[in-house]
């Protein structure tokens, strides 16, 4: 198996023309996608549509291509995109192939594979049920990808349901009791089921520490690599494990590491000599052409503080603190890289320390 | 003449009582206070009176304290506050004070000097006039902070008045003609006015080259000291002059950058360096100690890209591009400085290259 | 006792020069004023500081006129400022004033009191203890009012303290448990217990109706004449009790109606004709003149639906559903009555029926 | 030719099961649709792809069960949707069909006619060109719809392009000058160009009022019954005319009224019962059932003032004023009609008075 990595920018949801136009040049061949992961110019809460404007935009390009129906290709291919491009972000998405080309140079080498749930009932959503489910999709997509122990997984992404008002009226009018009954609360507790299922797969948290109870609460555990979004989007759980292995072919490798607080400005440096590539204190362009894509969850910190030093992200009610944080963090990466196109999603509840994140990145192996 | 810096946290624009706490302890005279420069928790843009309120909050203390009417203190006292800590930043405002203590050590040490112009009439804002009256402030405030070159200069605060919709009303039925007939637009005319008096009080633009033709078109035209904010709450163009002098006492200098655009991480530790401070990747605490103030001017990038790639602050009806562009410089400079305390401003027409724009920091001297 | 109404359109949080200017006229004696209640043009929401600007500046006022302190004009004249204009409404304040003048003409009059709770600790904070401490002061104030029987109160105007995010920090460090810590949310606890109070004070709700465990689920159990907001500005709770009583002179009345949900403006036809007024559809420029204040509060329909048609309030990620309901009932209310100085107030739980609220006007007596 | 109207609530704008499942039922055959004109849940703003998501959906479902392409059925039928449904108001769609069943009854009958300009160069976008050729087009929809006289027409629905940020970027390179070189402001300049148009058609305005001069500053000429939208999502100016004829079968009819300003609660009352419903204050059951579609124009005022008292909409800069007056007419008229299903639309310069704007409605004819 052999993997590659393909970056494009997104200028509307509604716009796939530069894949098309890389798959009609040869670049990539739309039956090897496996997974797309993305950053959509929406607000990135409950009412943004533009996470499903381009899953649907994608679908019927790719079924177009393949002769796949568009049900099709969403059965099989997770769409995964997190909405806001705060600051300086770029819209843009990472299409992830899988082809049977090339020979494995024995190194490790980007391995990838996706895993689907059951749909998640509306009453599962942010329980144990989901967590649970998300653990055994994690494992049966290692396994798949010869992946061949936690510490080669790098990046776990996640995409989960939420509860929608429709749901939760119904709930209500049934008597049955939901996670939340709120619609915005809803997307951090399936976050969060997810997060611990990650983190269970991967034996970051043992089978007795999968309790509820903790769900909010004990911020000790959490996943280093989980990166967990929701929406109403999605049904099931749609998981995408990126690790590496020396069993693949490919041009590509993966680091990740935690990141302390939303300062932690060291870990981006860190990741980034993982994978071969030194800011002084920047990237320069030989070493942008090397890095292929960047993921970033975060988290506005719940004390209210980040290093001693209060923020106002909790307490405005014009612009939501998920806002507030992607834009930060994806300043702080994109000024280290020089790159814009990074993939920075809040809701990092259990997803790296608290008040921290997490950090991975795919780049191309340096010439030996 | 002795400088001294003093930064204080804000919680709330109606509560100073940390400066009060100050002036008990014998920390800071109040009759010493030169200016105020801050950055308080509103949304930054016309409707944003958390500027005001804190002003009237600082002017009753300082009133209160030193005898004087609160209509004096504010006569003589510039406070200078851009709403928006969006992010990672932190509500905050530093006192600048002038005493006559200490003896100069004959090394550059920031000098600090104030100048007001006279109130700007309505149909004068934005225009070549409120460029003229700020020039003529600005060295005024030169000679009288005895900074003997243009090179000395470092930062120049100005805050100038903009048009409310009353008074763009009013013009409207007197049939005047104003700079913008939008509040918003004001805002932007006024800072422009005010960056070319600077300018041209330093030299960087010739008399030939203040042309209101070129406010807003030819981005050549700048100046790489000046900052300069807009707000309803005065009625004056309110300059505060920082540099460096031999003739001072104090333990503080100053030294500024331009910024290339808006990833130019390169130029904060430039900054740093000129101060004798080495951020690797990050500012350790001991040096962490010596900074004493940082000020940023930036702009979300007009052309809509950075380094080639799309951002998508200048389309988004949600979130005022100024609230964008705070947030992600904010952070860039608070992961190399580990403080969130810098003021960071929007709204860099003509401050700085375009795009981009400048930063100025305030550190203790290295202990010799 | 004489009561009397006055309105001011409000230009800026900082400005106050029209009853300044109704000081020294002599249309108002400083001295006589009992209570201020008004629309301030912030967002409404956990930031808005202007309500707080309000108040520090017509403190300021009051007391230089009347020779007290601010901090005895505070402790005496409940200043209750929703924020939040949205839509057509115009931010202003009404001043309540009780002087000793005239005589009573034994019809139906405007009586005013008004009560301080003790402050309220952050741990009672939207607990049964805030609602018992609002009963307590509400009786005391209809009495103090010679207010006969419960069914004269029209109007109880009721600001409590909320949680800000360090009360919600040091809270979790000792280890105390709160209503909510969510400052947004605790917003909304602070509202709830009054409504609360207000209910059991005036029979609404029996005693052993008072349970923590109704609130925000039997919204059966409500006031329909509390109107209850809370902010970080207070640390009591200021209650303002308006009825009518044969007792007092004065040429203003008041009356109220509850309103079934957001579409209800039979409610406000209704409270116009029970003074006299008559809309068809709108009233005309003499009853306009005869209205003097008017105050509702609202609530976006938990169920997502008006009507039986969904409405999008409680999924709007970048409006807050209190800004959405205040402009659509604002407009309504402005609509029938051709004035846009109402106070619309949001956050209406448990204040009128579920997905509704109420309505209530102060208006001059009919000429005879 | 006979006209029907059918209307469905939107729940999401990749979901149009309820068209669907109307197509299924024989409810309408989707060969006959000529029109859908709706309201989506986004901003309404520049970013907002609330619009394009439900365009492509609709068309993806209409090409399915026509068997048409995707490309066919966008050529052929104007997809007119705005966004933001503030407040109180409900995300849905009119789908407009014209068939050969019935026989006209020899009353006005709603007659429908759709027309598509060429596309207009971003350099004719808001200036003379798209004017004509926008007035060309309505001229020949009347024609064809056998509307015999302008005031047979009561609503021109227009939806023409704007400029985005790549657009404006390239012309400035090209050394172009396009009518705004702001995003925000060339949605403005479309709809102004598109209003001139359908008046220049009607008769409203003379040939020589048609001055690019006029735009924004002469708001005495104006249309009284067209309603313009723009949005990247289009290339041409996509119109739908809608008025009476005795020449058309089927069961509606149509009226429209001008609006003085914003509280013209009057006009909404006159419209309907120009239909034959009589508002008293609000619509009962049976004749809510008659109404079919309601359409209103409206703009905050450009003065700042209602009535004489100031609003804050120009001044928010958290919620666009189009938000704002939206969510307060969109109030205004569900409270007179018992329905949130209306179209409002911001953004209407020259399209009724200033500061008012225009409401239409269509009804089932009255039982005989």
């Amino acid at each position: 198996m052999r993997s590659t990595v393909h970056r494009f920018t997104l200028s509307d949801p509604g716009d796939v023309s530069p894949l098309a136009a890389a798959i009609d040049r040869g670049d990539l061949d739309p039956a090897t996608i496996v997974a797309v992961i993305g950053k959509t110019p929406g607000n990135g809460l409950v009412n943004d549509y533009t996470r499903g404007y381009l899953t649907q935009s994608l679908a019927l390009l790719i079924a177009e291509r393949t002769g796949q129906t568009r049900h099709a290709v969403v059965e099989r291919v997770p769409f995964i995109f997190s909405g806001g491009t705060e600051g300086v972000l770029t819209p843009h998405y990472t299409v992830l192939c899988v082809d049977d080309q090339g020979t494995p140079d024995g190194t490790p080498t980007l391995a990838i594979a996706t895993a689907f749930t059951a749909p998640i009932p509306a009453a599962d959503i942010g329980r144990r049920a989901q967590v649970l489910a998300t653990a055994e999709a994690v494992r049966d997509a290692m396994r798949r990808a010869r992946i061949e122990s936690a510490a080669d997984v790098h990046f776990v992404q996640v995409k989960g349901p939420c509860l929608t008002a429709a749901q939760i009226a119904e709930a209500k009018a049934a008597g049955v009791a939901l996670a939340s009954d709120n619609p915005d609360k809803s997307m951090a507790y399936s976050r969060v089921a997810s997060a611990f299922g990650v983190a269970l797969a991967l034996g970051e948290l043992s089978p007795e520490q999968i309790e509820e109870t903790a769900f909010f609460r004990d911020f000790e555990r959490y996943s280093g690599v989980a990166s967990c979004s929701s929406g109403v989007e999605v049904q099931a759980n749609e998981i995408v494990v990126l690790g590496n292995s020396r069993h693949w072919a490919g041009d590509y490798r993966i680091a990740h590491r935690e990141m302390r607080d939303a300062l932690d400005i060291g870990a981006i440096h860190a990741v980034l000599e993982d994978l071969g590539l030194r800011a002084a204190p920047q990237l320069d362009p030989p070493q942008q052409a090397q890095l292929a894509a960047l993921f970033v969850k975060c988290e506005a910190d719940r004390t209210g503080l980040i290093r001693g030093q209060p923020h106002t992200m909790l307490n405005d009610g014009d612009m939501n603190p998920q806002r507030h944080i992607r834009g930060a963090l994806g300043a702080i990466v994109a000024a280290v890289t020089a790159d814009t196109r990074a993939f920075v999603s809040g809701g990092a509840e259990h997803q790296g320390p608290d008040g921290g994140g997490l950090i991975a990145a795919i780049a191309r192996k340096p010439r030996r």
